[in-house]
């Protein structure tokens, strides 16, 4: 007999024999009958038993064949009597949380030590379905685009990205390095594809201990040729995030109503502030190199009030604070061409135009007191001519930890890596 | 004025004004005239020039403004003539292997301390475009299918899985290892949503020098539950790769023709045959724990000649030389529920039925002389409910390295780490 899900119970007619498998989870015995609630990948069923005292301890894996049986009370309208319940394991030990509690009442600490228990929760499991979800969109919106999915190595031979919070590994008796990012490689491709577009882990040595950073995250990272200037950039990044926005509501609605996500509206346009200007509208000194946290949410409000919008850009940032490959903004060597883009007053996604001529690189390079030799595997590309072009990188983490309000980066990951945690 | 991509020409009407961006794959003087070839990612144009003398070199980026003039010699039947043609970055150097000719004709060392620049060859570069269109393939089956994408943690605490050939880094003072396979997290993954995949890097610290490993290969990774057993993962695999030769055809019909690959055909039921019998076939002795790559090619032959099929199935591989999470054979504890997959007589995929009662853990592992404690944070997942369950992983590389007939699976990797390889 074919399995049933519990989804499709609403739809089962009454009479007919089913065969469900999932989780015990929940038992109830009242006083003339007990009730078992399974619960599958596609939601929770109700089955009728005689003797509640038979049952299985929650979360053990059954299987459940009985006849489906028309009940309003019943959640889907449809319950299931006369079961045979058959154990798929041995008994389960208790959950360290009470899954079957409709919400997930646990200690950040207990949530994270019992992850793969913990993640069980409907209403926890729904927030890594919004991140699945996203990337689907993500990708999809892409994929219509001409973007071509690359996978570049996260075995590096040089620290030369950033120079700092680099993972070391002893490499066959030598040292390499975690790559910090995709951007070297991404760049390079777009030299092969035009317009590429990794989703994959990205590894930094963050010796900080904060809500909103992670060891090791998932970077959704976009480049593309071709472009006259950031702005192209940020256009294709509207599309993107409205096509991470399509993805929930096409292939997790469930999962927004368990979460109690809050899902944005995408304006056509995304509202653009120059750095500078946001540094005056905040009251910082013009002198300012970076937004503070406090400037970014004043600067999230702004936007809601001002443009209706849960996302603004801030283009132009000083030169002097983005990496050597960023694009000066032509006319002011100060400014670059380059943007952050904010979410609900939190950066979200870091962006702009690289520079692509290759003595646009060995000047940037010296300005830095560096030799060039030292990136000649990168700088390949840009001396056999390269395009104008520019892209991006979004946290899926710091997305989905936007998208559900969690105060936590570590609540959205499965199994999240810091500073001190390593396990399970 | 927009951009029109190369394909686009031969449905551009005559005497219409265009704009091409890319790559100036290819000059050519004549006597009278001369021809500038540009490259773009969807192909090539022919740009007619009065005096070829002012072209840019080759591979320099260039925009070129012109009318779309009617040829039936030209390629697709369209040529760009009076055109304007700018330059977008400084005059290319010389590529390192001749892009403009049909083949690429380059030593592997030459191909791959190259890589930027070689991967631009056409019939290069639809090398991987197989891969990318093969992987959309992927995913788009499992998503119909209901399962999650996931991604696991690639930084892991203990070398417990297998042992051997793990990558050691520096963890913020203190030793952690790098993922040889998510295993142990699809695993605990399926506890929380039934049917999980994972696209992502894996790392070997593999010593051998051989054309068929790499230090960090892309594994394409699948676990479900509620399944009987092993032929429920086979079948799951096999509509998996159909998926991937779907995605191939539908998404990169120009590359398989650029590339020369021979794209199988996936029968309806992929041929399965014991390891028992498969060791008498091939004539070894019947104690042998393992196959030979030369029974393995023997094996595909006999697969081709006798089912018509590139695909094997061979099952019930000795148990002592499989992992511990293994589940055994029931009737006959020397042989296992798992499986190769032989594509064109070459292991692509190893999959199987995994063990999922607690108990049945503890034996296994005490069984090699470790002590259960030591997996703990995994063991949880199974102390607390997990149905029957198995899953596999495909090496992308591989497979892409079968589909084109290469010999060593560096010239399918976009950027090859091996035991002597760290760059570019």
């Amino acid at each position: 007999m074919q399995r049933t899900l519990c989804s499709a119970l609403p739809t089962t007619p009454p009479g007919e024999t089913v065969r469900l498998q999932g989780w015990v989870h929940r038992r109830r015995e009242l006083a003339t009958v007990a009730f078992l609630v399974l619960r599958d990948r596609s939601g929770l069923a109700q089955v009728v038993v005689r003797d509640g005292s038979a049952l299985p301890p929650e979360e053990t894996t059954v299987e459940v064949v009985g006849t489906a049986t028309a009940n309003p009370q019943a959640p889907g309208g449809i319950e299931i009597t006369d079961p045979v319940v058959t154990p798929l394991t041995e008994p389960a030990a208790t959950p360290p949380v009470e899954l079957w509690r409709p919400e997930l009442n646990a200690s950040l600490p207990t949530l994270l030590d019992h992850a793969p228990v913990a993640w069980r929760h409907p209403a926890q499991r729904a927030r890594w379905e919004l991140a699945a979800a996203s990337v689907r969109g993500f990708r999809s919106t892409l994929d219509a685009a001409g973007f071509t999915e690359v996978q570049t190595p996260k075995f590096v031979a040089s620290a030369t990205e950033s120079g700092a919070n680099v993972f070391e590994v002893d490499y066959f008796g030598r040292p390499a390095y975690l790559a910090q990012s995709p951007q070297f490689y991404k760049q390079q491709l777009v030299g092969v594809f035009e317009r590429v577009y990794e989703v994959g882990p990205v590894f930094r040595a963050e010796p900080h201990d904060t809500v909103r950073h992670l060891a090791e995250y998932v970077s959704l990272d976009v480049e593309l040729g071709f472009i006259d200037d950031h702005r192209d950039v940020l256009a294709v990044l509207r599309e993107v995030v409205a096509g991470m926005v399509a993805g929930v509501h096409e292939h997790a609605p469930a999962a927004v109503e368990r979460s109690g996500a809050r899902v944005p509206v995408v304006p056509e346009e995304i509202p653009v502030i120059h750095f500078r200007d946001a540094l005056a509208m905040v009251g910082a000194p013009e002198d300012e190199p970076d937004l503070a946290p406090e400037h970014e949410r004043a600067l999230g409000a702004w936007a809601l009030e001002e443009h209706g919008s849960d996302f603004l850009a801030v283009e132009g940032y000083p030169m002097a604070k983005r990496p050597f490959y960023t694009h000066p903004e032509p006319g002011d060597g100060r400014w670059s061409n380059s943007f952050d883009l904010l979410f609900r007053g939190l950066e979200l996604v870091t962006g702009g135009q690289r520079l692509h001529r290759p003595s646009a690189y060995d000047a940037a390079i010296r300005a830095r007191g560096e030799d060039p030799a030292t990136y000649a595997p990168y700088l390949q590309a840009f001396e056999h001519g390269m395009p104008p072009h520019g892209g991006f990188a979004i946290g899926l983490e710091r997305w989905t930890a936007r998208l559900t309000g969690v105060a936590n980066i570590r609540e959205v990951t499965l199994f999240p890596r810091d500073l001190h945690r390593l396990t399970p």
